[in-house]
């Protein structure tokens, strides 16, 4: 039996990579799918690129898009990198690293390769516990992506489904971390700090880095990941 | 009184220089949004461009995107255009023109575009009418993007309500052409034809030339541009 196709958005993080795990072990094809959007480091395309080839990807599309032409946000340069967020606090409002409709644009150009590739489903790491508060992780947000996708394109009018697979998006940091260890993630491939130090280690200030702590903690693991 | 911003999408052709013209109409301050998508031909954001100035526009972004990287679609080279569609078949199934997904990318950066400057109001061209049966053109999509994006910002979640505004959704080709014509649309500025010929006129013969000389026709003008 042919696996069935699958895009995978693949940030270079923890929770992409285990979303990536899931599709695999589901049997899908991976498709991985990842951007060079303006981001302050390659650091985290570096790890896209190795999680792609663990999954043993069909194909890695890195695609170009520069979101640095609208502004407004920490991830591509605008504003400085919010740190040492106690943990309570993180989530409570929308932080200064939210790219403005980024899963928008990213699941768009997800769309559109599954309508070219004719495949039916869509991966994101998508993660509405153990999160920033951004307002484009929310399911109610995805699932009006879903809806919207499957008017936009072929596959709604030739009546298959496409679905957008959010398989992390009910669980917390830690259940991911046991999640992918079950399944083979090797967390030392990825990447999670919005700001690395000069000598390319974590910063493990940003609210990325005190997330992906607080998972392996919890977890009752070590983070295979030096951090500053 | 300061307008209100509003992000118009232009690709260069007629409908999109009369959504425009609405928009500037209704006394918004124009912020213009085009894409280089690997389009087989440069004239259209020619076009945009000149269009993009003649309504007043504070900025005029043109966004380099790649949907080549995907494929499928006779407007970025992956198949031929069809050529000489009786005008009765145009709509009636999804054209190789069809770039898939292509309007949900455009409206997404258009939605982060909007969300940087704090604007609540997009404009696109899209007609439902006198088509080319692409499937994110229909209102019943439009209103599930509108939705989504409400969904998917920070304007929703602060309680502002981003608008999808498509004032030719329901017009006729010559409609369009009528209402531009009232709103001083210089429609010799505008580029239309999906396959220019070598001297650089319009073919006459794609579903692009079709359904622009039906408007012209039907509004009893005549098109300024040259056809071959």
């Amino acid at each position: 039996m042919t696996p069935h196709a699958a895009v995978v958005l693949l940030s270079g993080g923890m929770d992409s990579a285990t979303a990536g795990a899931v599709a695999r072990d589901e049997g899908f094809e991976i498709y991985a799918l990842s951007f060079r959007y303006g981001q302050r480091h390659v650091t985290e395309l570096e790890a896209a690129r190795r999680v792609a080839e663990r999954l043993g990807a069909r194909r890695h599309v890195v695609l170009d898009i520069d979101l640095r032409a609208f502004g407004g946000s920490a991830l591509t340069g605008d504003l400085d990198v919010p740190k040492d967020t106690p943990l309570d606090r993180i989530g409570s409002s929308i932080p200064a690293t939210y790219v403005p409709a980024r899963n928008t644009v990213f699941l768009s150009f997800a769309t559109a390769w599954a309508e070219t590739l004719g495949a039916s489903d869509i991966f994101l790491g998508a993660n509405a516990l153990d999160y920033s508060g951004y307002p484009d992780c929310r399911p109610e947000y995805l699932e009006a992506f879903e809806r919207m996708a499957n008017l936009a394109t072929r596959a709604g009018i030739e009546g298959r489904r496409l679905r957008i697979h959010t398989p992390l998006i009910e669980l917390s940091k830690s259940e991911i971390v046991r999640l992918g260890n079950r399944l083979g993630v090797d967390y030392a491939l990825t990447w999670s700090c919005y700001d690395p130090t000069p000598a390319g280690t974590a910063c493990g200030r940003c609210e990325a880095c005190i997330l992906r702590r607080k998972g392996f903690r919890e977890a009752g693991m070590a983070d295979p990941i030096a951090t500053a």
